[in-house]
Parts: C-alpha cells; structure tokens; sequence
C-alpha cells in the first residue's frame, strides 16, 4: 500500500470526552471515527487491525471445527419471548417495531436464533456435535457507552455455540473451544490470562474468562504466581483459615466513636490493626404470598473483616439468598436495627436479623463491631460468650493480595484486567426453554446440551492498546498490526535516488508477501516519524540521501528507543529474515 | 473441507412461499434459512458463496484504488435530517429511538454518514480524489419482502463513494468504477449487461445498472445486437420517426364501440390494425397557493400509439411534468372529460386540459381515439384539420421490440434482467444538503463533487441462480461455487481401497489450494448424486470399488448430461489442470 493512495488521517489532540488510553489513541491515530454515543466508523487504518483479528479468529474456529454462518442482526420479537429474553432483558436490548407494528430486536447476542436453526436442522444424534459461529455486528444499548470500543453499543462479536447430545460431549465442546481460545490469543501476541469465572445460575465449573492485562483494566484478577490458577475476582475463592480461633481475652464493652462510622475510622481511632474490626452489611429478600406479590421482607446481616469487601457472587450463592437479593432500605435497617448504617453490629439488633458470617470473621477473637446506636462501637467482641456461634458460615469475601492461592503453592496476586473472550457451558438452558430437541441413538427425544463461546473483536484492538502503548502512541504486535512494516523515504520528491531505493525495498517486501506501507506523501520526516509512532507500526525502515550515498539507511522497531543505522545493502534480506519469511 | 465436518441440510421440498427459483433452491439446499420475513441466516453453505462474491468485489474494489472501511449499521436520525432523508424517505427506511429517546435509523446506504466522515478528514483538495467503502448488512423495510435474497429486508451490500474536488474530476472516478465493476462482474462469470439507466433529479447521463440476465428478472432490459448499446427500459430513447405525417384520407367520424374501452378491442371491433389506435392517459399536476398548500390541479392529456406504453421517467422530463406528477382521480377526468376513463381523447373535451403527444402520435394521420363520450370512439382523425398541430411532442413511450436503436446500427431487442450494481455520479447534492467542503488550490472552499457505487452482494448468488440451474438444481460458476469440486467416494465406510484413494484426490487438491469438499457422510450414491446437483458443485469426481479394480474414476462437469469414465491414475493432474492449477 502507498500511503497516497490510503487514508491517514491523525490529530494532533484526543477529543475531550476520550477517557482512556485505547479511545484517546484510537481517535487521534484515525482508526475510528464517532457518529454517536458508543457508535463509531472504523476507518481504513483500524479495519485493518479488525481484519486482521476476525482472520485469526476465524483461522483457528474453524481449525477447531466450528462452522461459519451469519445470523441475522434484526431479529423477530417472537423469538426472543420463547426464552423470555424479549421481557427479562434490560434497556440494553434495543426493540423497535417494524412497519407492520411486529416487535423486532437487535443482536446483543443470538442463542435464541442458533438454537432455532438447530431444533430444525439437528435431527439426530449423528449429527452432533455441532458448532455455528459467526463474525458479526451485536447492538447493546449501553446505558452509558464510553471508552471508545470498550463499551460500545454497536461492536463486532464473534459468537460460537455448540450442540452436544450429552453433558460429557458439550464439556469436550467446552474443553475445545477452552483450547482453540488459547490459540488464537496467542497469536494475538498479548499479555493475556484464562481466569475462571462464576458460571452463574447454570452451576458447575466451565466458565472461562480471556483477560488482557493492563493496569486500566475494568476487571480484577487473581492469581498465583508459582501456578497457573487465575480466576477473577467474583470467582477466586477465600481458602477457609488454618488457624484455630485464640481464647477470649477481652471484656465486651461499648465504646464511644463518635463521627467514626467506617471500620478505617475506628480501627485510627482506638490505635487497633484494621483486622480486629468487622463490618456488618444489611441485605434484604424479598417475601412473596402465593400469587407472587412482595407481602413483606427479610433481613441479613453479613460480617466481614474490616479489611475485606463483600462479594455480591459469592452472597449470591448462600441458601435463602440464592434467589436474588438486595440491599436492604434505610428503613428497614432502622427498623430491624434500631440505628443508621455506620454503627451497626450483631448485638442487641432491635429485631433478628438472619446472620451470615465470613469464614475469617468466624475465627475471631476480640473483635469490634458496631453497637447499634450512633457514635458508638463494641469492642472484645466474642463468638459462643456475648453472642451465639455462628450458625451460616461461607466464603463471601473478595480475595486480599497475599491470600493463600486455593492450588496450594502460594500467595495470591492480583493484577487487572480486559475481558476480549468468555467459554460458558450452557447445559440445557436454551433447549429446554426453546424445546430444542434431537433423537438419541434409542430413538428418544433428548435437548441439546449446548455452550456458547464469545470474542470481542472490536474491543481487542482495544484492550491490545491499553496494554501496548508509551507516550508515542500505540505499538502493536506483528499479528494484528495495521502495517508491518513502514518505509520513511525522505524527500522522495526531489530525490530521484530516495524514491528509487525506496521503490526497490517496498516492492521487494510486498513480493514477499509482507503488509508494507510506503509514506510516499512527501511530508516532513517529524511528522512522518510521529504519525508512524502514533499508530504503531513495528518495523520503520527511513531511506535518505545522504544515508544512500553512506550505504546506509536507519531501521526502528517500535518499542526501541533508538533507531540503528544498517547497511543499506541486503536490507531487504535482512528485513525479511527478521519477520521470518 | 470435508462432509462431516460440515453442515449440509437439503430438503426435498422447497417451502410454500418460495415464489422464485433461486429462492427455492436456496431454501432446499440449505444455503439460507428464513428467521422471519424478509430476514434470513446465511446458513454455512450459502456463506461460503457470499464470501468469494465479497473477496472478488473487495480485491477489485481496492485495485481501482477505493479505500475500505465499516460504517455503523445503527446511524443517528439527526445527521439524516441534514440532507431531508429522515423525513422525505418513506417506511422502507427503519427508524427508531434509543433509549435516551434519540431517533436512529438502520442503515439503507450510507451517504450522509460518509459525506460527515469528508467534510471531518478531506479539508484540502491535495487528498482528493478519495473513494471509501464498506461491504456492510443494511435494512430496508420493504413492504412486501420476497423472492428470498432477491429482494429481502436484511442484506449485505457493497456502497462505495467517490469525493472529487470538480465535475472531471467525478466523472472520471465514476469512469473508474464502472471499469472496475465490469471486472468485477467478469469475474462472476455470469451473463450481465452494462446498462445507462436514468439518473434522475441529477441530471446528465452518468448512471448505469448491471444487469443480470435472466428471464426471471424484474426489469427489462433494451439492448442492440449489433452494437454494445444497452439501457434499461426507463431510460432508452425511442428515436423521433423518420417517416413524414402521410395526408389525411378519411372523414372524421363518431362510431359506436359498445364495451369496447381499450385500444385493443377497438382495434379488433373496426377491425384495424393497433397503430391507427391512439391511448389517451390523464395526468394531474397540483396547483400550490403561496404557502405551499394545495389550490386546485391541472389536468393533463398524454397521447401514445395503441400499441405503446408510458413511460413515467419520460415523462417526469416534460416541462410542467418534471415537478411531480400524479394519475387525475375519477373526478377530474369526468369534470374535463364529461365522461369516464375508456372513451376520452383530446376532441371535444368538456374543458381544456394541456396536450402532451409522443413523437410517434404525432406523424399519425386518420387514427382513432376515444369520443369523450361512452361507448364511442373517433375515426380518421388528422392534425391541423380536426383538431390543431401538437405543440409539446415528446419521447413519453417505452421501447418495444424492433424499434430502431439510438446508435443507428439495428433494431432494439429486449430481454429481462436482475439489477445487481449500480454505478451513479451525484454531483454535489448532499455535499451541499450537508455543507461538506473542502479548499480548492486557491484556498476557496468548494462543495465535493461525489459519486456513489453499489453491488448488491446477497442479491448476487440469487441472480445467479436464476441464471444458472436446470431441474436438477444450482449451477454454480467456479468463481464463486460453495466448493470448486466434489469428492463422492461409494462405500467409503466398507472398501479400504475407495477411502485410500479419496483420501489420497482430496488431499492432493487440498494441498493445491482447491476448494475441495470429501463426501464422507456414508450416504447412499443416489442421496449423494442429488444433494450436489442440488447445491451445484461445478466439477464432481465419482469413486468406488468397481472402478477402483478397472483403474477408472467418473468425472462429471455440472452442466453435462453424463458423466464419463477416466483413467484413475492422473486423475489429479487432469482436474488440476482443468482447473487451470
């Protein structure tokens, strides 16, 4: 490609409402362009790096078995209701009506319409497995787009799902597409992890997250350096505490803390570690009669350490929560509790309340609460002597840095990170509600096992940007780079031996099959070399007179600071041999 | 690519509302499945010849220079209302609100959304010419989707727009892209025309359509066999009559034609030949007050030969015509007229109505029109005696078979086609509706001069179905068949010989690059046979024990009759070089 005949267009500053590193990049390098909130065209120089994504992508689903299609991206209402999708969702499902008044949505994802296609063309057993996937434009009416392909509203996903007639066959499903995910981010050439995550309502194990670290990442994750466990932070499991509970050692006694309503504040303030206090949160279940309305409520109250947060999952998970939740009101809490949040504890609550304590809080000694009345806290708090032991024990907490790793070699870690690809094993959720069938090997209707298997593939660019940048600008890896290569001649307009070298070397690498780009716009070499930094390019190659009558011209890899001076000779050889061709 | 490991799901019969047969035999053949009307998968075997039209048009696309990006599906209503579209367009465009309440619509064609991306980037006329595209899923809200791909709601297309910084400068990028259409459709191996096609409110003769041949098709097509001179029927002229008016030899005279209201039956009661009849058409045209509303109407009388028909593209040119134009209701013809439609002419008209003649009425002498009265019509009427010479002559007809071609070397055919591109010069209409300029070499900004090129990408397979089948099924040029060539290996399952040797053909292709598919399903000959006649894979080698132990395998081209027998030995390198490999 020369560069007169491409699309360049940089700015010197991001727009104002670019947030973050990737947006800010992306718009001043002009890889995208905004037309509306979380709606962008991706112009010439990112669909590139698009295209690029989607062929490795598609490369390796395929490698792995999977079949390509392309579902619509309008689709019928009708469809949606089957799994109550149409209803459950949220705002972020756009419906709109067409001109014959039908209800109609678009794609945020298309189980509904796979799960259709196999109920009709998946008769048998010998004909599974099966796994569709298409590379293809989703709609997710975000409520607050932002951070540029981050969190867009329309963005390219590609969605694969596979049908099993058994559980054993769609965790092998689940299990290859674990494996083909792995592939394709490792061609990617990023820094990435597959973290287990929370699969949700379905149960079971097999749900895996892609993460692309980088320091903005939206996600925690945790890990352990000495193994290959991650998962992230809504799954990392708290091991349960090796040591025993210490005796009591401290009178209870309620102590005046005024003003010092968070557990920070009150550990300052009577000169104790954090971890002697506790934190009580108030959740609250709703309780319906027999027609299903809210005739009343139930109160929890859940203890963690000072030093821990609650995890919302992990709740999730705890017998009598298990069917959603919700904070409790400031009325029920004064109701039950006979105080304001801030000095709230397990004694003398005005009302039970239903307790669930965290497995670390369950082995304290002395510890402080507060003592539901304003400006004032319990301390020498202990289990079995001032109040009953504990009864609902669980893990509800977000793991700590340096919390012991459930594989057993060591200290957790955690770092951030970008989602750009999730696994999930799906069971027969969709199949039963779409009573999606198959004839087993007995001639017995049977629903499909499925799972369902996604990638961001607007977002990767992204997150590759958030990972991969200096104050230049971006650096892409090789794979998925907009150009490999860039040739700078300068002042290829009033040189004819600049512009013949150059020529010679850029059709010599295109020859070779290399993405090679040659600035033949007749800027100036600053300004040259500042847009080739900004948008990243791995390998410049910068041809000059005076470098030509020297024998000489400079190569620069993106991520050196320096560029080398190289015989200009053989170059071309050279080049070629550094990219491996 | 082998069967198993594919999605092949072929139905014996096509459903009910498949009118067409390209619709039939893509829902037979599994290449798509309808999601709801006018909305279809593109299930893996119709993909795979989607992708190839894709990759010849973008390959194509890029060689002529044109740069590729992706414009969203999803675009704001706002920037719609600058150029009037939002309004002015009517149902076919979608439209609807987000849920902040902002008005969106889904994208029919993208000329607002790409003149908003010039007037940001192209500031100066150094970048221009410039040519941007995008091969993208569009909406239209057709009233009555049918015919499957051939005229759905969903579909992917290819638009293109040039920017150019004066009129040559267009019409030159226009040039270069009818170019590059024609090598593209070359390319498609398909018989197409080239077509001028009326180029509406712009004016000028820079429009042409790519036609599809095929008796199916929904346009006519006016071509001269002897020249390369071609039009759709909208647009071809009827060449003005050579022959002089002959001099009038009957009386005028009021005659009795009970019931007879067409020219037809006239012709047939009078027993004369069609072209002495004359058909009488009455237009309107509304009459607006100063404040733009409704006044009153006039009302027009058109005049053709019986055995023409009126052509509205024609006659929207007609001063007085060309600001819009409606059929007259009942009520005005029977309040100029004095009586209903089947008996008017331009004699004795209860009030004046404005007289529009074709050419070829007006060298007429002693016809026949209606007597503005019922059951009578006149005979032997005569310009300049019976009523006064024509004053607005005009081409208003449409061709019919045998006129005389505009480029004088023969006499017009005329033959059906599928449109399946259009290329299009639009001046500066929407740069201007849109305020998008750039500074010309004298620092003055000026409006762009653009032009916009479309390829209907899922309408291509269909148009070349409709082309190309027999009652066997699709016929699929190589360029851009599913697969290029079909392994059908008999008894595979049972005969270790016919597996090695199918095995051994299909990796050989495979290793040459040929899109090769190895039927290893284990159906029975006759399933086999049928299902890739159905899907129309060009080129079909035949293996089995038989021929194995006489050294011979079948070979059969899709549009033979008979296969015929070949040494097995050699066979890879006869198909390869057949496939010119």
């Amino acid at each position: 490609m020369k560069a007169s005949q491409f699309l360049i267009s940089t700015l010197r500053d991001a727009p104002a409402d670019a947030e973050v590193v990737s947006h800010k990049l992306m718009m001043r390098a002009g890889f995208i362009k905004k037309l509306g909130a979380g709606v962008y065209t991706y112009m010439p120089m990112g669909l590139r790096v698009i295209r690029k994504v989607e062929a490795i992508v598609r490369e390796e689903m395929n490698r792995a078995g999977a079949i390509e299609c392309t579902m619509p991206v309008v689709q019928p209402g009708d469809l949606w209701r089957e799994t109550g999708r149409f209803d459950k969702m949220g705002e972020e499902l756009l419906r709109f009506k067409d001109r014959h008044d039908n209800d109609f949505v678009i794609q945020p994802t298309s189980e509904e319409v796979v799960t259709d296609i196999a109920r009709q063309d998946f008769r048998s057993y010998k004909q599974l497995p099966k796994n569709l996937y298409q590379i293809q434009t989703k709609f997710r009416d975000e409520r607050r787009p932002r951070f540029g392909l981050m969190r867009g509203r329309e963005f390219i996903m590609k969605d694969a799902y596979s049908f099993d007639k058994d559980a054993d066959g769609a965790k092998a499903s689940y299990q290859n597409m674990a494996q083909a995910y792995r592939r394709i981010f490792d061609r990617f050439g990023l820094n990435y992890r597959a973290v287990a995550a929370d699969s949700g309502a379905i149960g079971g194990d097999l749900s895996e997250e892609f993460q692309v670290i980088a320091a903005t990442g939206e996600d925690a994750i945790v890990y352990c350096p000495e193994s290959d466990y991650a998962a992230n932070i809504e799954k990392a499991e708290a091991l349960a505490p090796t040591q025993a509970r210490p005796a009591a050692s401290q009178p209870m006694q309620v102590t005046p803390t005024p003003g010092k309503s968070t557990c920070a504040d009150v550990a300052e303030l009577l000169n104790v570690p954090l971890q002697s206090t506790v934190k009580s949160l108030v959740l609250a279940t709703d309780v319906l009669d027999e027609a299903g309305a809210v005739k009343g409520s139930e109160v929890w109250l859940l203890l963690v350490r000072g030093d821990h947060d609650m995890n919302e999952v992990k709740v999730g998970k705890v017998p009598g929560l298990n069917q959603g939740f919700r904070f409790a009101t400031e009325e029920e809490i004064v109701d039950h509790f006979g105080t304001r949040p801030g000095y709230l504890g397990p004694i003398n609550t005005r009302k039970p309340v239903r307790l669930v304590v965290d497995r670390d809080v369950a082995v304290m000694a002395d510890w402080i609460c507060g003592a539901n009345e304003v400006d004032a806290h319990i301390t020498g708090v202990n289990w079995g002597r001032d109040l009953p032991e504990p009864e609902v024990v669980a893990d509800i907490r977000n793991i700590v840095e340096g919390d012991l790793s459930p594989c057993g070699k060591g200290k957790l870690a955690i770092e951030r990170g970008i989602e750009i690809g999730h696994v999930f094993y799906l069971g027969t959720k969709y199949s039963k509600a779409m009573n999606a069938t198959f004839l087993d090997v007995n001639g017995k209707t049977q629903f499909f096992e499925m799972g369902c298997y996604g990638i961001g593939v607007t977002r990767l660019p992204a997150a590759a940007i958030e990972q991969n940048h200096d104050e230049r600008g971006m650096i892409w890896p090789e794979s998925i780079a907009p150009f490999t290569v860039v040739i700078c001649p300068i002042g290829m307009d009033r040189s004819e031996a600049v512009k013949a070298e150059a020529t010679k070397l850029y059709e010599t690498l295109l020859a070779a099959g290399v993405d090679v780009i040659l600035d033949d716009r007749g800027e100036r070499p600053g300004v040259m070399f500042a847009d080739w930094e900004l948008i990243g390019v791995p390998h410049r190659v910068v041809l000059s007179d005076r470098g030509i009558q020297a024998g000489e011209c400079e190569y620069q890899f993106r991520r050196d600071a320096e560029a080398q001076k190289l015989p200009l000779a053989g170059m071309d050889a050279w080049l070629l041999e550094k990219l491996g061709r």
